[in-house]
């Protein structure tokens, strides 16, 4: 029977930046019998993860969800909107960003691609300036990582738009969610984005294997006219037939249900105090990393991820050595550095379906595992982080004695 | 909590032709933590997984596992070895045959479609005829559907084989298995395929969510120079870090998990048993349906499928309203007659985790249906698949009677 | 890791009449982390299966619920109510009657055991006479086995309370439902019944490790003076403690869970839907066994359980090797008889979470069972099950079409 | 359908000294389909768990299985091997100690119940002090509870051994081991133990439901002559029957399966191995309760317990509202206070499925819940246990680099 190599006693940490923990109660919803996804059960389902999906994306025009990873969804962004040859305007955030425009060159598309340092967002100045020398509006699509996994730097998605707005440009505003929707605030409607791109593997707290694209109007229009050839992401028979709750070809049933019961979970703790609680977190994170004398890759405190945290080794420390001493004693998986980051940085996700004292012992984790490496740093990273933590959670303390007259819920 | 509706006493009978009904040890295994899918554990899964399935394709080339519906498996097979405005010869063999048709056409390729009347397989005569007239090549690929899901007709793989080979052409042959991998005997190698496209759905007793794609040498250098645009889709990096029991993006880890349990199961059982067990349920199914003095809508005994068997509706009644008697009535739900055949035919699917019992009550709840939608009808049809159930199996008792000492296993 | 022996295709049958097919809802809820049964959520499961329980036993007045086997609950309800050599009256219905009989011996009851020809139920006129003899109420309870499950045969329990009164006899009235709560109607408060006692296994379609007493008010005050040692047992400190939710020592939470989905599904579908659904399905058990000219081992039609049937065997054949061909072959297990009965009929459950189609399964693998084990017998059993099956459901169909504009629910 | 009240973001802290955290491995063991108690497939798991616990009690004698609590095994004890008016000798350890005395009291025994301050173990010397007195024998049994889980103290039952020894004592020798049984080293056979109580939901990692008796052929014997009335718990019937791997009455099939994996891991991982990560993390939660400044109830080292330790609240602080806190803001149950420690104490318990990181975040949700809670206590014990925790961890990373190639397991 099919075993996961679980010798050792306790639950592993999954402290990668996705794919995250997942809850019981969605692992459970996957593991119900599948059905005919062209009965009449079906389709209650189906409307209803479109509808949620449209509330997590905060968007009143269309979703469409993909049996696919994330890599999908962006592939499913430019071949719906773009022709052979089109110019786009990518920025340099990290790997992902960096992957994404290799996609692109397969596709043949033309990127330029604005140049980063991986320790900072999209800059909305560089785009406007690109943007408003293109006077003949050459460029077709600018692509922007919300959330760079890869580096824990979240690009301000608003502060684009108005970059684009100043430059008065007619371009398709693309945005990859991968790690940051259901985690961190995101307005696909109000921000004015054309497509985002989203996967169910963070911080949906599902499985990998579905993925999604929010599409605008202004997205859906021009994919009338776009000419990369596309079948399977095809936007236009996938929006017709899931307005009966069904899908043009065999969706991933299972998935589906899961996504079904994340929604529910994701609504009943409220999309806001889901944002608030990442935010949390991610700041007694970086108190930790400041205790230990370590530091934080992303360099501006606007653009702090609140799903994960890149910390950068001393010289002369690898990463990856710290890593599996961390995976072979504390049974915890931390991120990795990725391709020009290998070695150099160690990745602490701290997303999806957490709590308190799962970060605690997350970090305990990371703290040991720097002593037993023999990293330099200095102690009290745990308590840094439990202080912010106590203090917070002492707010809610005293508005909770004149507020409720019963702890049992 | 997520919840299936299921007010209804019992297990639900799921005889549509896939997605087929997912054994309890496939769900509880899909059921399990995802893991990191860049850690140690995760490459021991994908080397499992990715040599199970060349057991199953009976392939030593190479097998791509995509994180997709089957209808992506199709698009990654035109799209990896096809170049814009190649010609492909495909055979109309069905619903199924008519989609990857027009995904082709789609996709900017050409397409020579071979006309057929949904009763019958593949023509391997007027294959080979039109390929002999092909003097300069320009056929590119000859794409056949194995198992045509929507009309229980099996075409003959081996033979179109054989035909390509008299007439001498050099095409790629690329054959769809979705309904046929793992219930129906399937030879990769020995049939000289190029590519052969499945899905989980079906004989794998998986939830939908996962196609493959089985690669010969000579498709995958045919890949090389291909220009179709194409990166999710794309062998060659998948290929490459496939060796390692990685993926290039983020893998269905949940689905894989199940596939492993699928896999097991079935060479527990055997692929030769699994093979001969769905046989056998066919010909019982077929021998209910002419006690029942209906039709068979496959004309040819050589190309009944194993998987399904679709039966013609008399004239005057309409098959849509009988499968809604029996899904109300029964708790079954049948496959319906697609495009042309709709409300002309219902289909019985007999594949998957599947035994003499469950196809009794299967074809029960037809023939029961059959009477309170008032279709005109003989009784006698479950009696008729019981006789020869029990025939057959008659013969196993006599040898066991012989050679087993003990029924405790 | 823990592996069923699930090497043939398909889902084993359960037809034993107890334990039962457990619905998949159930294992999920069972499949929920324990939690502090000490804790604030805990009393709220606690109390809701506790109310829901009285509604299934009919009852106002307390339910236990013991982390036990219903022999436990046997148990539960003698040494609570009774002292030291007292007098028991019990009337021999078959192996279960024995066996609580037995049980008594062994705590030190004095027996009086009406004999039964283990084909009817408890006679009545034969209770109230032996209670009109004892003037001097030595008698200190009368148990009697609503459905005696090694015979299929189902006591008139309304009728043995009559026959009580008219004795005008104090005895408490002891009952015993393991296999008849949840699927034949019963009724604690207005059938004057003082225990009842009950399991998880059958009706509750739960699997065993839970058993029940109901318990009335009379058989309450019984307890404060009864003198039978008793401590795990002991009704007092669990009813004192169960008013808030939560028990004296550990329960079994996760069963608990199980109940708890269990009783929503049985209010979801209606104990009058269940119990007519039981009654069904034996009407069509009982047609099958006819139409193969065999013999029904309960002798009187008021007393047919609509649970399970017992089928006698010709002379001369063995029932267990009917039974192990069946299960070889079909994958299904029958229940045996027992101990008198060994070998000479086999059992036929037909109740729990079980439907039409379920039922023609399970009728076809005793009916090509029989072909193959040589057993002489007529061939139409299933399709005369199927014809009443079609007919009462024919009934529904009729009424459905003016009342419901659409399947979908 | 059934829905643990999980509005709260991240697993919930079940860290109360039993029920304790059931790992995925055996929930998803207890959710495989009940089958038949009788057929063969039953057999084969019987006698796997049967055998399987004779090694977890280390006896070569007799293990019985209960589908019950642990107060049923404690009765089975006791009624099996006991007459009416028989004089038992028990050692005051605790709450769980008090209970089982009443219980002897409620069934007709006559107990002397040694005194104890509640923060040590049972006293040898007073044991054998009391035993040489007893010239006449009076005394037939000797009980001791190992771990008292009200008090975290683990009595020496090796020294209460030599002490029956020394006093040349003929009673019988009954310990409860529920809270310490695959915890913490117990030797049935080698301590010269008569009668080994324990129970499914601590140290076997399994939800309540289960219960045990470990049985020496001195104490069969005993139960032969015995007289206090018994049924349910009677040995004599069980063991005839489980030689077969079958029970008399219906087994609590599904937990029995969560057993058989239970017993799996505790074996892949090692009984020694699992009883030193139990003795450090009780030795790093003591650490971290020394850091604190608190005191631990257990006054004697050479008594700590491996499994919980419980903690004294400083003079005008309630335990059971620093509880309230905790649960309210950290997910997290802790235990509490039992009768005359109500609300002077705190349990942590650190027992089952569970690791070093699991361990740092309890320890962080104790102290971060001091402080919301406002008890006086010092800051570092999260540190302490994590230096003691990465210290001993160290010796192990030293050691595997010069003996493992790889991490890959």
């Amino acid at each position: 029977m099919f075993l996961l190599n679980s010798h050792k006693s306790g639950r592993h940490f999954l402290q990668i930046p996705g794919p995250t923990n997942v809850p019981d109660r969605v692992l459970r919803a996957i593991d119900n019998v599948t059905i005919d996804h062209r009965g009449p059960e079906f389709a209650v389902i189906g409307k209803a993860v479109l509808a949620g999906m449209k509330k997590v994306f905060k968007t009143e025009s269309h979703v469409v969800i993909y049996p696919a990873s994330g890599t999908g969804a962006w592939e499913a962004a430019l071949v719906n909107t773009l022709s052979p040859g089109d110019l786009v305007l990518m920025a340099e955030t990290g790997h992902f960003a960096t992957l994404w425009k290799k996609m692109a060159d397969k596709l043949g598309l033309k990127v330029e691609f604005l140049p980063g340092d991986w320790r900072h967002g999209a800059n909305p100045a560089q785009i406007e300036a690109r943007l408003a020398c293109d006077k003949e509006h050459q460029i077709k699509a600018v692509c922007v990582v919300h959330n760079e996994t890869s580096t824990g730097v979240t690009s301000r998605i608003a502060d684009v738009r108005r970059a684009i707005d100043k430059a008065g440009h007619p371009a398709l505003f693309m945005v990859d969610t991968i790690s940051s929707l259901a985690s961190i605030d995101y307005r696909h409607d109000e921000w004015g984005v054309d497509v985002t791109v989203s996967g169910s593997q963070k911080g949906l707290m599902l499985p990998p294997g579905l993925s999604f694209n929010a599409v605008s109007e202004k997205a859906l229009a021009a994919s009338k006219t776009a000419r990369l050839p596309r079948s399977y992401w095809d936007w236009q028979e996938m929006i017709a037939i899931n307005s009966t709750g069904y899908f043009p070809y065999t969706p991933a049933t299972n998935l589906l249900y899961g996504l079904h019961e994340a929604l529910e979970m994701l609504f009943e703790e409220g999309l806001d105090a889901v944002f608030m609680r990442h935010q949390r977190h991610a700041e007694a994170t970086r108190r930790a990393v400041r205790a230990w004398g370590m530091e934080i890759l992303c360099k501006n405190p606007d653009e702090y991820s609140s799903v994960l945290t890149a910390v950068m080794m001393p010289n002369g420390h690898d990463a990856d050595a710290f890593r599996k001493i961390v995976l072979k004693n504390f049974n915890m998986s931390l991120g990795q550095g990725l391709t020009k980051l290998s070695g150099k940085i160690f990745r602490i996700g701290h997303l999806g379906d957490f709590n308190d004292l799962t970060l605690c012992g997350t970090l305990a984790g990371v703290e040991m595992g720097l002593s037993l490496a023999g990293v330099p740093h200095r102690k009290g990273g745990v308590q840094a982080a439990m202080d912010y933590l106590a203090e917070s959670a002492a707010k809610e303390v005293t508005a909770s004695i004149h507020a409720e007259p019963s702890l049992i819920t």
